[in-house]
């Protein structure tokens, strides 16, 4: 061939970074402080680990599994295991224990590397996953040492000490399997994605774009989305490759730790789900001279919809572009992207018309591809308005579950997402809802997605939940659970008066009731199946098809 | 497989462009103004090429060669000939007759896509390549119908016109050849780079990364290198891709129109060597005001290095970044490159220690590899003083020429690209010379490129060009020749005093000739085969083996 078919090969990545910044740092926050250490130690140690795992006698495949926080020891285990040729296994640590069973004996992992103070969790589940060979645990410098019950437990210094700290990473094809993750599915089994190095190098090259998350080397990110959601939405890998100083708050995740973590590291960009971001706003607010974030640049919120009104506040308060992003784990995640100026004609828009852009999920990253269809698969029209489930395609795409193919979410070589979404004539992908939150109404959709982002901009709404309810008339009709703010008075009525602002008649809850707090995934979103199981535990109807239903809209 | 194998192939690039930004503009200057058409025109007209070519007979992996300046016309081509599997050779219109015959036939090109007032250049050459069948004719809206002797010539649109706008691009391995770029080799006959879609593809994306270009949508890109030279140096296909606007100056590349261009159109990125800045920077020195440079953003200027006084310059006058760019024709180009910050570590640095990075050929773009190598082929440190010779590899570098492998130019999946260099602690590399422009005095190597540089920040020096002689003693000594800028009084002992103030005596040239210009080669190079040439042909000696020579260091 007349050009190097070089394969692209994760193990690139970290010898990138460390040879252009090998004294650049990875910080970790600590029980009592940091753990500092540089890339060109972090590629040291990897390689020391990368031997102590074929010391072990893990052979190209093999699945390795972690049941961690994000940290340094878990960045050495993102580039060592692929680079070995061996299957990085993230296990998502808030999974119930059936599921986490599940994943384990399906991935046949090996090995478990695991955080000290995720011990318990793990200890729990040793009965049900019998083939798993070692533990290898993962101590809190800060921390007392850790016991544990796990059979056969190593101390992970210990597992890499003795091992030589240089390393040839071997050649193989691009397409040879690097990451596994497990998505919650919200029927059956979990569904495992089997990324490949080819996928996950083109999408840390899309994560370098400045159309994209615009990351640089004189970036320090910050990822609060965990390492085992999505490879942490992929920061990792792209940080590494160019050679930024990442910061990892390992579990140190609450508002305040995250805060003085941003601060003192001057961390420039970030990436969490939503409810991060409103507790930090929170934080903010109430303090807003504590902290300073005059190094912080771009936030990145994905995994749900962010509320306007957030990023409008995070704008005009601390001059931070919040960059939504939308994806799935099946997509290595990222999907799209909305940044404040995404296209040269937006060079000319008002502020209040770049955030209107800015509340979409956003326009496609180059190198994929979209559409939305009706339920026969045929093209549904761009126009902003028309909904139609959305498919994806490209090489960072996954083509079938791991063992456990699911012909029916993939069609002529794209994958049916499951989300509902439509498409406005500047191309930006605004999603509706996922197909099953969806809510039916007389042959209508309504967005439970609209109506909750819609009913958070009210002051005093903390969070909000709208869930379809069965209606024998409409089919169904939507419900919505409110939290309210701490010594906010809100009423029903109140709640839909300002729905009322944007939405059709029709289209309003039913109902407003109001909740204590809601329950979430593990992912950190609104849990809608849990929402929808705690109302049938309640017996829940809507209010006219109860007898003594005072009013119907009412809390 | 578990992720989708979708190839990288270069037909989504259009097609993104054009989905996501139909109304961005294309705009090409002509005789009379400008040509404007949009990005949705674009696709349109390059599926009616693409008909076109099929009818015609056009066949998967045929060349169809342009013989054109940079317009709009030719983005058609860059985008249709490749998506329906052809391979688009661009000829470069500045080789002599004897070169581009030897090109046309050795690449076997079926037909010739020509501008008008290319066709004398054109013409001459028939004879000596028939079995090109067909001569399509790309008239300037604004200019005279055209006339031409060239046998069986078509006029552009007559050729599409007819066809169907519409047309679904196949898709085929994306190891498929895409273009075809010769490079004028200073021994033997030109060789044929021959890129494909994966490395082409591949090189897009890190075009479009914020640590390289930093290309965005939001931008205006106006190359100014030829879309002859490498492919533009990449710059049509990434703007394309992000639905950039995209200017593009035609035959018109005068300082004087070309500042009219990127003022008008309000360019905010543009591309070329670096004659090209130092002639716009020439003219925005004898009339500063004329001139609206608020749009503009970043020069990347490569092919040669820009001397430091031209970069700063630009820094300090303009608020203008110049990318200094390192590449070659055998790797799609773009190597490494320079920014003004490029390492978060150098967010410190104070502006002087900024611009000495920006001097030096820069940091390896995410992708690549680099080594430099003594003659055995063993390491060489990286101190930044070891010269050695610079070995390249990635999925955008060529493994073999194009119909004449040339085997010695690769070793063990390696370009060895000619080029003599340094790599710093920082990983910079220094291009010290090509391996053929290096004087070798004694033993020590002298950087004929330093030198150069160094001449021309000297006020009053337009020019230089420093070549080796022949010395018994030495092997080679140093001579520098030089062209005054108009109205300067330079003197052979000034330059040298200049030059003392940063070389080593015996680095020094031993003489000084002054010259009304000095040859360029096609890409606007100094052509210091052509310099070597006309001091052989003027039986030039170095001062002391002359009989009559005066002094030894004068002109």
């Amino acid at each position: 061939m007349t050009m190097q078919r070089t394969p692209l090969l994760m193990s690139k990545l970290l010898d990138r970074g460390a040879w252009i910044a090998p004294d650049e740092e990875v910080v970790t926050r600590t029980a009592g402080g940091t753990h500092r250490q540089t890339y060109a130690d972090t590629r040291r140690r990897a390689a020391q680990l990368a031997n102590g795992l074929i010391d072990h006698g893990i052979e190209f495949g093999d699945r390795v599994a972690t049941f961690m926080w994000n940290g340094w020891r878990h960045l050495e285990l993102y580039h060592a295991v692929p680079s070995i040729g061996a299957v990085l296994h993230t296990l998502n640590i808030r999974l119930g224990a059936g599921d986490l069973e599940y994943i384990v004996n399906h991935a046949e992992d090996r090995i478990i590397f695991v955080d000290a103070d995720l011990l318990p969790i793990l200890e729990r589940l040793v009965p049900a996953i019998p083939r798993v060979e070692r533990y290898v645990v993962c101590g809190d410098p800060d921390a007392e040492p850790w016991e544990t019950s796990l059979p056969d437990a190593v101390d992970y210094e210990e597992f890499i000490s003795g091992f030589g700290d240089g390393i040839e990473w071997p050649e193989f094809d691009e397409n040879a399997p690097l990451g596994l993750c497990y998505t919650s599915g919200t029927t059956g089994n979990p569904k495992g994605v089997m990324y490949t190095h080819r996928s996950t190098y083109l999408h840390t090259m899309a994560e370098a774009m400045t159309d994209t998350l615009n990351l640089s080397a004189a970036d320090c990110a910050c990822g609060v989305v965990p390492m085992f959601h999505a490879m942490g939405w992929g920061l990792p890998f792209a940080a590494t490759m160019l050679g930024a100083k990442q910061v990892m708050p390992h579990r140190f995740m609450a508002s305040e730790p995250l805060l003085d973590l941003i601060a003192s590291e001057r961390v420039t960009i970030s990436a969490g789900v939503p409810t991060i971001w409103q507790g930090v706003r929170a934080l903010l607010e109430a303090s807003p001279d504590r902290h300073d974030l005059s190094a912080l640049d771009r936030l990145v919120c994905g995994g749900s919809a962010p509320p306007i009104s957030l990023i409008r506040w995070y704008w005009d308060t601390h001059r931070v572009e919040m960059i939504q992003g939308w994806g799935m784990t099946e997509m290595n995640p990222l999907g799209t992207v909305s940044r404040r100026i995404a296209k040269r004609s937006q060079l000319a828009l008002d502020e209040d018309a770049r955030f209107a852009n800015v509340a979409k999920a956003g326009l496609l990253s180059p190198g994929l591809e979209m559409k939305i269809v009706d339920e026969e698969f045929r093209p549904v029209p761009h126009d902003g308005k028309a909904l139609g489930e959305l498919l994806v395609r490209g090489p960072w795409v996954c083509s079938e579950y791991y063992h456990d193919p699911q012909p029916e979410k993939f069609r002529d070589g794209w994958l049916v997402t499951g989300d509902i979404a439509s498409i406005d004539p500047e191309k930006y992908l605004i999603v509706a809802d996922r197909s099953k939150d969806l809510v039916k109404s007389g042959g209508e959709w309504i967005s439970s997605v609209d109506i909750e982002n819609h009913i958070v901009g009210l002051e005093g709404a903390a969070l909000a939940a709208v869930v379809a309810q069965p209606h024998p008339k409409w089919d169904e009709r939507p419900v919505a659970l409110v939290v309210s703010a701490p010594g906010a008075e809100l009423t029903g009525d109140r709640v839909i008066a300002h729905c009322a602002e944007r939405f059709a008649r029709w289209q309003l809850p039913d109902e407003v009731l109001f909740r204590e707090a809601l329950p979430l995934t593990s992912t950190g979103k609104i849990d809608k199946k849990a929402v929808r199981a705690e109302l049938e535990a309640e017996g829940y109807r809507l209010p006219d098809l109860r007898r003594d239903a005072p009013s119907a809209r009412s809390a």
